[in-house]
């Protein structure tokens, strides 16, 4: 291979002295004329090309949206390696198909009824001292507010709960530092309870909240018994992060619709999202998840509500565990800085992301130095109080990520509007680097962006509207994830990669070190549950079982090979084939 | 970016002289020896990276196994870009979840019952004159003998056929070369009635056959009451490939178990796979499809077997429409030549590739120079003197491809035990070069490299048993499809793409050039069936009407706003939502 590199240097020498030298034009040359390809190019493919057997730095875990499944990817290949089934059948993985899958799937029923599809939206990953683990991966299904928990030890979904009193949830699950609670924030306001309640009675009967899942760290396992809601006004309650280290054991969640509108653009009157963004601000709500679980323990602090425990607004505040802070106009991003001190919210119809101190908003609280009250009995913090700085990044700043030199404040945030990346300065507010990506951009996503631990290197940039940006496959575009290196001192795109089922909303990033999965299945074992399957048949223990007129099958199989061949049975009869997979040869 | 290359003529002269120069590193030198990349990496880099923004050359559709799909990647830069839902619903796409696509499902009902899966394994494109024109793609269901029709304007389904007379089909959905038909050959032996016949009656009553679909290639149906099945013996038929130019009006099928075993290894009989493996040679069907469909005109001619014309073996013989030739133990692949004057056969548990001669094959018919018949009274002709040459290519040759220079013999051929991709020239029967790969070897697709005008430029193998190639993620690893670089006069690998999803089988391509896809649909218009919608609301004439316990919204969106935002019903009221999309801005 030595003539590749032999001939690049006549390249270098043409491209310095503008001579031709087409006689001697070297096999890249020749590829990157033929393809249209520039140097950034090239270098960009030195940087994301991974050669057979090779393996990524990074694996994302992104949601599928509608779905209703994890996508997995390598970085910086962006290859995609695994679908996971979650809310939705899937027969090539079995998923939904057998009687283990089919019990997972039950779980997610909403009062009876069984529901084929998600909206899975904010993947989260176990943390351990606010760092990532590698444990367990939870994700929302927005439409249908449920949880699942994926087991990382093979990929596969162990658990599904229902939300017993919201009705839609958009902000997804989100881990408290030592995956103790798992945060689920409501969308929507609506009834808590699942009676018919008129639109015209929103203020008074329609209920926000915060669902504190209780998490069962060792056994992967959301308990719901353990776990409760914090009642919150119908503010429309968006995204949540964890507080860790200086503000360990508080929770912050951001609302869009603190005018309490409910749109009736068919009456005359604005239409929803015009009414719902007149005020210049709306509320981040400053709640103490630790304070609140212990409080939720006493029969006396809940009502119960579906048979699921609510801290009542009331009670909260009585006990100072929630307090209101102005926020910009229709927030988006809630992102709590790797030590604790700061959280960065971006104002979706502003053009600032607003960096809070935790130090002025706990120093606020102790004095009860309190600007106001909201019509439910909030304390209200003052804004400019509570306030670090304001960078003006440009318009429609939604969610932010950390760097690695998250220290001296480098910090991401995606422009919905600009469809840029901005690289910035949260200690100081000041503007550092631009990257345009190609579309509307949503979501973002760095290496452990938001844990305790943000390692850089990367930023994806999600899409939010898809366009057209790869070979056309009729009108249904693909949604793209863009990857950008952000090493360097420019930030620089390095590649497209479609995504071919699904709208992902959000994506989380681990190191690939910190994930160990298994390499196989003890034999007999479902690769659903983990545990040994009723139909376990070793080689030589195959038989035909009737139970009446169900007939039950214990089989194995070696490759193609199977054990029996022939089953004969009655015209009517059930018929279950269990085949154990004596494969011992490792893929 | 003149730095980059400036550097790199550095590297070159570092290469040949060895000097240490890393206080020159460049930018690309850093980033090849941080990644561990290779010079020739760099090369294989360049030909598969596609930059932001950037076309593939050539469009892949392949089958999705047991995810009842078809995956369409682009080559080179082996993206992902679309899943499209064809046998498994699929929410995302809303494949599945509304009317018109539950109409379509439905029409995959077999004897009644709704199946949510499929088992896609050979997709086959239109063709006009023998070469691909870009119109449809139609995918054969192997567990649950079906065909499905997409359309490649908009890249989705749009119709399923259930074969009436077969219970399973591998050698799926084969277009003759003006589209007139498509071949779908049975798989298992079975009764083509629906009733119980003991498995001790397979020679008597069980059967094969050739579903000879006629296809309406204007309006892209297949017509049913147009389509036929020519009865064969239960030998286990496998692939098909219709006869082009010389041999046009012929169809080609091979089988693997003219030993008509049935396997009984619970009752101490050799296993299935041993039994239907004990004779040299299994029967290459040879059948002409014009005469064939001319008598299937005529009652006299066939016999109704579950409403469909199924013409008998004996009405075939006596018409001279059906003959077989022995071929090496249990083929796979049966390639016809650009210019139909070869047939070219793989013997799985042969060494051997044999190609056959049109011209030897037509003479020997001619002349009725029968080696004999079969137990079903079907002519055989001799082996040797059908014979063009026999190539040994290595273990488990399975299928073949085409190259560019295919009037010089340049042909493909994937070995299943090897491991590899073999070149050789089927009209010298010499081999050229082998390329490893890194698997056992299932189906390889060229660049049209079935069509009457094979590409060349590459070659992608499709693995059989998934190994591990990529990250861990679980027991159940990605399949693997390698990209080959066919171009140069020594084959080279260059890029591993995992697949996430399903387990493919087979694959085509097709130029870029040929596809013209729409970019939008008219407004109203169903996104599915291509016609308006009943649903179909302009803006200003959103409304809601109620037909007794049945309420019909008929509503606009444009992006997020939805009108009407308030409806209120009764309990116990159905409700079904008509959004149609005003937006006009093009994605």
């Amino acid at each position: 291979m030595k003539s590749i590199f032999k001939r690049l240097s006549l390249i270098a020498i043409g491209a310095l002295t503008t001579v031709s030298i087409a006689s001697a034009e070297s096999e890249l040359e020749k590829v990157m004329k033929e393809r249209g390809l520039t140097q950034q190019d090239i270098l960009a493919a030195a940087k994301t090309y991974t050669p057979s057997g090779g393996r990524d730095k990074y694996i994302v875990f992104s949601s599928g949206g509608q779905s209703g499944q994890v996508m997995v990817y390598g970085v910086p290949s962006m290859r995609i390696l695994k679908y996971i089934g979650v809310f939705t059948p899937e027969p090539w993985q079995g998923w939904g198909y057998d009687d283990d899958t089919k019990k997972i799937l039950a779980e997610g029923k909403i009062r009876g009824k069984q529901i084929t599809w998600g909206d899975t939206h904010h993947p989260g990953l176990s943390e351990t001292n606010g760092k990532y683990d590698g444990k367990w991966l939870v994700i929302n299904d927005k439409a249908n507010p449920r949880i699942a928990v994926i087991d990382l030890s093979d990929f596969v979904t162990k658990q599904i709960v229902v939300n017993p009193v919201f009705k839609s949830d958009h902000g997804g699950a989100f881990f408290t530092p030592n995956s103790e609670y798992i945060i689920e924030a409501c969308q929507y306001g609506a009834p808590l309870d699942n009676n018919y309640h008129p639109m015209e009675d929103f203020a008074e009967t329609y209920r926000g909240g915060v669902t504190i899942w209780k998490f069962d760290h060792d056994k992967g396992r959301i308990l719901p018994e353990k776990s409760f809601t914090l009642e919150l006004p119908p503010y429309m309650q968006d995204l949540s992060d964890a507080g860790k280290e200086a503000s360990y054991g508080w929770g912050f969640t951001n609302s869009f619709n603190s005018e309490l509108y409910t749109g009736g653009i068919e009456k005359g009157l604005p239409p929803f999202e015009a009414g719902c963004s007149r005020n210049d601000t709306d509320f981040l709500h400053v709640y103490n998840w630790k304070k609140l679980a212990e409080l939720a323990k006493d029969d006396k602090n809940v009502k119960i509500v579906n048979g699921h425990r609510v801290v009542p607004i009331d009670v909260a505040v009585k006990n100072g565990a929630i307090f209101l802070i102005p926020e910009p106009k229709s927030p988006h991003g809630v992102d709590v800085s790797p030590d604790g001190k700061y959280i960065v919210v971006c104002g979706k119809l502003d053009t600032h992301a607003t960096v809070y101190s935790w130090e002025k908003i706990q120093d606020l609280i102790k004095k009860k130095d309190f600007a106001g009250k909201d019509p439910y009995g909030i304390p209200i913090l003052d804004m400019k109080k509570a306030m670090h700085c304001q960078a003006e990044l440009g318009l429609g700043p939604l969610h932010n990520q950390f760097g690695k030199k998250w220290k001296n404040g480098e910090i991401y945030t995606s422009l919905y509007v600009d469809s840029q990346v901005v690289r910035w300065d949260y200690l100081t507010c000041k503007v550092e680097d631009r990257q345009n990506v190609n579309y509307n951009i949503g979501h973002l996503c760095g290496m452990e962006g938001k844990s305790e631990d943000p390692q850089g290197e990367y930023i994806i940039a999600l899409n939010k509207l898809a366009i057209d940006r790869f070979n056309n496959i009729g009108p249904l575009h693909p949604q793209n994830h863009q990857l950008i290196d952000v090493s360097g001192k420019k930030m620089q795109l390095l590649y497209d990669m479609p995504i071919p089922l699904g709208e992902p909303h959000q994506a989380v990033a681990i190191r690939v070190d910190k994930l160990h999965p298994h390499v196989r299945y003890k034999m007999g074992t479902s690769a659903f549950t983990g545990e040994t399957h009723v139909g376990k048949t070793l080689a030589g223990q195959e038989k035909i079982v009737r139970d009446g007129d169900h007939v039950y099958v214990y089989g194995t199989v070696v490759r193609s090979h199977i054990n029996p061949e022939h089953v004969t049975v009655n015209k009517g009869d059930t018929v279950t084939f269990y085949l154990t997979n004596l494969e011992r040869a490792r893929g």
